[in-house]
């Protein structure tokens, strides 16, 4: 898909591609469609960035609590979107054993217990290995920190989902 | 439900319970959670407004972009939320003939057209006889006044999904 296919999108079209790039905030593609034309799959990424830089922090971490849990209840039970499900099969979360499990559930929990949001982490960049040694280390970083660590996430995962879907090379 | 048992949500489940008082935007539910505790139905539906009234425009474009159409494609594929589909049909939209039909889509596609997102409507207050009527009339409106317009109206959604939610009486 080129950047015109894109530039001719009508808002549905749009929304009907782009809207899980920021996880479950099609709100977010919906209203990046307003900046259209874009130059190039930078700047349409440019415009999403943007976009949650200008939030509020409420919105900002309304953007983190629409993410699921890694190798959380939602994976369990097989209502992660498609391309979550992609992201955490991709790195072994699907294939713990119950131990690594009740690991991670527990980490999940302190953690959202301490920022009222769930940890996100870019999954296709890490591994099982690294999954609770990184949400470990993170638990204890001041919430201001945490938050734009956490968002830093969110924009590495949408960069690789974008890349997907304009089957540009994935790098970061 | 009592606010305080709204008050006593983790945001899971606020989001679970919330998430499509805007429709198709539980990013917006996920944000005001951040805004607890609330004092009354009155007092978190504040939160919600006060969300949309912040946003850039082309966020106030990209909430009115995740409305479907009224007795559109979605409503005849079945893949409207429930809330949406129940407003939908209380309007009498799920009964119309083929002619009917026809007309709400050409209208549709031309009201989407001139100003770059769907025709929004509180179905709930409205009919059939109405729904093509007021289509009609907003389709000639100025810009910027139908964007004030369309965002009353998701006001209005939100307003009656809310009172539904917490049991209260509908008045607008």
């Amino acid at each position: 898909m080129d950047i015109e296919k894109v530039n001719s999108m009508d808002f549905g079209e749009f929304v009907d591609v782009f809207g899980n790039v920021i996880e479950r905030c099609p709100l977010i593609a919906a209203a990046v469609w307003s900046q259209r034309p874009f130059s190039n799959l930078e700047d349409l990424e440019k415009h999403f960035f943007a976009f949650i830089d200008a939030l509020p922090q409420s919105g900002q971490e309304g953007i983190l609590r629409c993410h699921p849990d890694l190798a959380g209840r939602e994976l369990q039970r097989g209502t992660l979107t498609a391309e979550s499900q992609r992201e955490q099969r991709g790195a072994g979360l699907t294939s713990l054993n119950a131990d690594e499990r009740l690991q991670l559930a527990e980490l999940n929990a302190q953690y959202r217990a301490r920022f009222g949001f769930p940890f996100v982490l870019a999954a296709r960049l890490s591994d099982r290995a690294a999954v609770p040694r990184e949400l470990a280390r993170r638990l204890h970083c001041p919430p201001a920190q945490e938050l734009r660590t956490a968002l830093g996430e969110v924009k590495k995962i949408g960069h690789l989902r974008l890349a997907d879907l304009l089957g540009a090379e994935q790098t970061l």
